[in-house]
């Protein structure tokens, strides 16, 4: 069996995450039982929710376990098997965290998916064909739920789900504005993910500053809006929206380093009557096939091109996601493993 | 015609609302024009709503004009009338403001309702029949719709809304939990109103102290809850909402004199996949004749007996709403006019 390489967590941040909360090891494989499937890995996905899990707290998964193998869904290919529906050489997505390979039980219900690479590329499945383009989905046809013609917002915009929700949208006769950190992804939102706008959230030192930004990108107020960010982005996009906007809450990554952000202006919820939901796209999988196949069309149609930021080696994935939490990334960030 | 004496707004609030922003007149009552009847009010509704009318900011509706009768919902008898629907004798509720008496154009759809008096009292139809009733009917089955056993939450327990939330929610099979302030509103709210709890703010400096206390009241957690308040009485809430819990926002009193107040914890509608949403009862009058039928049901049975507090004369207006804005009041908040 081959030698696997892992990564760990090793201990838990007090404030910011970094390296030194990851330990790296070598173990050899264990020998595979029956219905297991050995996979190795081509590709990593790094994501804004493992930073929640490296906490202790209260949060709606349970925390990463110390010393064990971080969390995070992969892509590979299967080396060996004694499962019967899966066969060598069969590509595959699992959740097979932070390794070179996993083992994998098979016959459990959504452990293992196997995938087709003929006109979608398999890192996709860990992008805009996978969790992060559902997530986009879900937020926007489920809760935003907009009508041609409305103007909706997103954060993140150049993003795994930002990229996939523009696609979404256009889709949907949308104008749909991005916010995005510094030009060159406003640039790259406008004129290669199909942003009608984006706005750079780094020219503006508070919300009423960037809230004027997006009164210019968004003439006609905005309908509806998906929050990755949170903070002072939220604030600024609450400030602008209209009346009955709603807004997606699918993560708060400004405040995941430190103490909580508050929402600077909560009666806006009562006086423009919103709808402010937060959701957790693993608890939809009624949605998925659904999901799925709008975005695997997108992509097969040139409609969704998304951009990735790929590390080189289960070693750099620390760095990478410490990156990722500071926006260090442009598009999907990956690491290649082989 | 008879002399009218009417309470105009005078001049708008800079922070906290004051007697000094209104002004009382006297002015003779004009001719009735076809069409037309004259309403002699017996009581006058005092509501928060009313605050955020006196500001000129944006807000769910056109601030309330410069030198023009306070805008309120009154309830009183019909002494003229050149509308053929309308008899002198008959008993009316309508928006009649805060005077003495009004000149309404009867044929308006809405704007001059007939009830009776015969099982429930003329000032419940500005109170538990009226629009708080169905404003805390329209929270509680259209955004939070509990299932039997659920434990859902009310800030100003006491108030016009929270006593008919605690009929409507027991009716439902659920457990009820008030938040008020002081030992008395506490104790009746239990006593009186069917509360299984109720739990005193002024006993708690932080949302953290607070949010213990609801948690010895809600031992399985928070549901559901309906905000009357904002600031720390919904930070504490928050802290205490299990997994989907729902919010119906209706009002942020806490904030309606100063700067807006933040929330603290927003991060929680993510990790607990929470729906916030605001609403204005005025803009859902399809759900009326339903939530009047229940409510006044609930009434003629004994099953809601809502406490009123009565000032008198139209002059004790003005003290009467903003000592309302400060929770001085107990029950529901009324002026009496005749």
């Amino acid at each position: 069996m081959p030698i696997n390489t892992q990564i760990l967590l090793d201990t838990r941040p007090t404030g910011a995450a970094s390296v030194a909360n990851f330990k790296l090891i070598q173990r050899e494989t264990p020998a595979l039982q029956n219905g297991q499937v050995l996979v190795r890995h081509h590709y990593l996905s790094l994501d804004p929710y493992m930073r929640g899990r490296m906490n202790a707290g209260k949060s709606y998964a349970a925390p990463q376990p110390l010393g064990e193998v971080m969390i995070g869904g992969t892509a590979g290919e299967v080396v060996q098997s004694e499962h019967p529906k899966f066969a060598v050489g069969d590509t595959v997505v699992g959740m097979g965290g932070w390794q070179a390979y996993s083992v994998v039980d098979a016959a459990q219900p959504g452990a293992l998916r196997k995938v087709a690479t003929t006109h979608v590329p398999l890192s996709y499945y860990l992008g805009a064909v996978g969790m992060p383009g559902v997530t986009a989905w879900y937020g926007l046809v489920k809760i935003i739920a907009p009508v041609a013609g409305e103007t909706i917002t997103v954060s993140a915009a150049t993003g795994a789900v930002g990229s996939a929700y523009a696609a979404l949208a256009k889709a949907r006769g949308c104008r749909v504005v991005g916010i995005a950190g510094g030009p060159d992804k406003c640039q790259y939102a406008v004129d290669e993910l199909g942003f009608d706008a984006c706005v750079d959230y780094k020219l503006h030192k508070d919300a009423m500053s960037l809230s004027q930004a997006l009164k210019d990108a968004c003439p006609n107020g905005i309908d509806g809006h998906f929050e990755n960010v949170g903070g002072l982005v939220l604030d600024a996009v609450m400030l602008r929206l209209n009346a009955f906007g709603r807004i997606a809450v699918c993560g708060m990554i400004a405040g995941y380093d430190g103490p909580p952000l508050p929402m600077a202006y909560p009666a806006l919820i009562l006086t423009n009557r919103l709808k402010v939901q937060g959701f957790i796209v693993s608890e939809h999988m009624e949605v998925w096939p659904e999901a799925l196949k709008e975005l695997g069309a997108l992509v097969t149609t040139g409609k969704l091109h998304p951009r990735e930021t790929i590390a080189q080696g289960i070693a750099a994935a620390p760095e990478a996601f410490l990156g990722l939490l500071k926006g260090k990334n442009f598009g999907k960030q990956l690491v290649k493993l082989v």
